[in-house]
């Protein structure tokens, strides 16, 4: 199967056409931004790595009988996988406050919180990616109330099967942020990515962070902290 | 019934406790702020104005069924209320766009929305009362998901109260703010205000603002916008 067309480039990866209608090859950069797009650099390998990660974690999930857009690896940095329209809203899961959260809500990060919280941000470059809740999301006509009960049952079970996946291999599932699609037949399934990029993920004997906060905080070692995260997917 | 002890002084009104246990009075301020505290004034007359339209608004509610902690006007700007402890949670209603809404989303004021707008902002000046969604107000224990679903089905009914009531009067209800209490018993009631210090109120006809939009956006008349909404609802 071979790129025709590039469809869409985003901030971290490309979406090209090819020879089917209904599949794309998605191609993964090195790209990575930050805060909306302020902060902005390469970070070596991270297109293959990501590719890599993402990969086994949606192979796993499509055993598990969660429905995604991963048909296949192609190569190094590319995947073949269904088209989909996006549900223009990212659907972010938090077990433990960090981040962006734990700012706005005055919270310690490693704060422990009473519910897991579920949140919906709408995707929009031009406006920062706002935050919203369900009302919004069908008052502007993103999602119906049938379709978001659809996103929440399927991230909760996603977010159910990725802690354990994670615990296993000693990391705490800190927080993600995942996208769904829609195909023809109007089936929402998960599309995108699931990666150090989309995730926090936090040793859970050290507490020490394998994830994108690792380039945004300018801690270092970003690379490194990817390659480790695959490595321990890989069992190596 | 005297003030005794003033236990709260807030941005508009103050609480002071009385000889009853179980009752507060409510003294309401001519002061008025916008935008978190950062645009600072005094609109003549306020106080007096809307501790007479929360009153009339708060009578009307209480003879529909809806429980609130209004009990009785006292004189031109003081009421005995029910003494609550207040649920950290503003609830917004927001039948039409406008405001921090539209603009957080990028929509045109006036823009009709698909379906009713119904948010949550955590009370916590500090950290500028932020738009908040269910799971965050379980996860940092502001309530329950169970009296969240009392403060929906309760806001939604006086939604659907108030609306009429002011369409009767050719006034659009826009949006508004509410909080509620509760009781010792854990009965949850209304409580605070309503009045155009947390309503937007657009005349049916000619979409002229009533409202403290006059004040934020220094549209001038405010004073007189207030009046006009006491008159309208005195039937003068
Ligand atoms: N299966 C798919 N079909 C079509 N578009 C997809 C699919 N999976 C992901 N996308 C979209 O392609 C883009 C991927 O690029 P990315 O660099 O992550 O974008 P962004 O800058 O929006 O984060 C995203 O907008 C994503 O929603
Ligand atoms: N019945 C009540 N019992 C106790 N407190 C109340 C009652 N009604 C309102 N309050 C609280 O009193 C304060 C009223 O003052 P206000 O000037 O509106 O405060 P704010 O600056 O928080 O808007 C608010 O914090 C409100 O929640
Ligand atoms: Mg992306
Ligand atoms: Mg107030």
């Amino acid at each position: 199967m071979e790129k025709l067309e590039m469809l869409y480039e985003g901030k971290a990866k490309r979406v090209y056409s090819t020879a089917k209608e209904d599949q794309v090859i998605v191609y993964y950069k090195d790209d990575a931004t930050a805060f909306n797009g302020e902060k902005k650099a390469q970070i070596g390998n991270k297109g293959v790595l990501n590719n890599a990660i993402t990969t086994m974690i949606f192979e796993m999930l499509n055993e598990k009988g969660i429905k995604t857009h991963f048909i296949k690896k192609i190569n190094e940095r590319e995947q073949l996988c269904k088209k989909v329209v996006i549900v223009p809203l990212e659907v972010i899961v938090r077990n433990v406050a960090a981040g962006s959260m734990a700012k706005r809500l005055g919270l310690e990060e490693g704060f422990a919180l009473k519910t897991t919280v579920f949140e919906l941000s709408y995707k929009d470059d031009s406006l920062g990616d706002p935050l919203i809740n369900d009302t919004h999301a069908v008052a502007i006509g993103a999602a119906t109330f049938e379709e978001l009960k659809v996103l929440y049952d399927m991230t909760a079970t996603i977010n159910d099967l990725l802690k354990e996946f994670f615990l296993k291999l000693n990391i705490n599932l800190i927080d993600f942020k995942i996208e769904f699609g829609k195909l023809p037949s109007g089936e929402i399934i998960l599309a995108d990515e699931i990666s150090p990029d989309t995730c926090r993920f936090w040793d859970a004997t050290t507490g020490e962070k394998l994830d994108k906060d690792r380039f945004r905080r300018n801690m270092g070692n970003v690379e490194d902290a990817y390659k480790e995260i695959l490595n321990r997917i890989k069992g190596v």
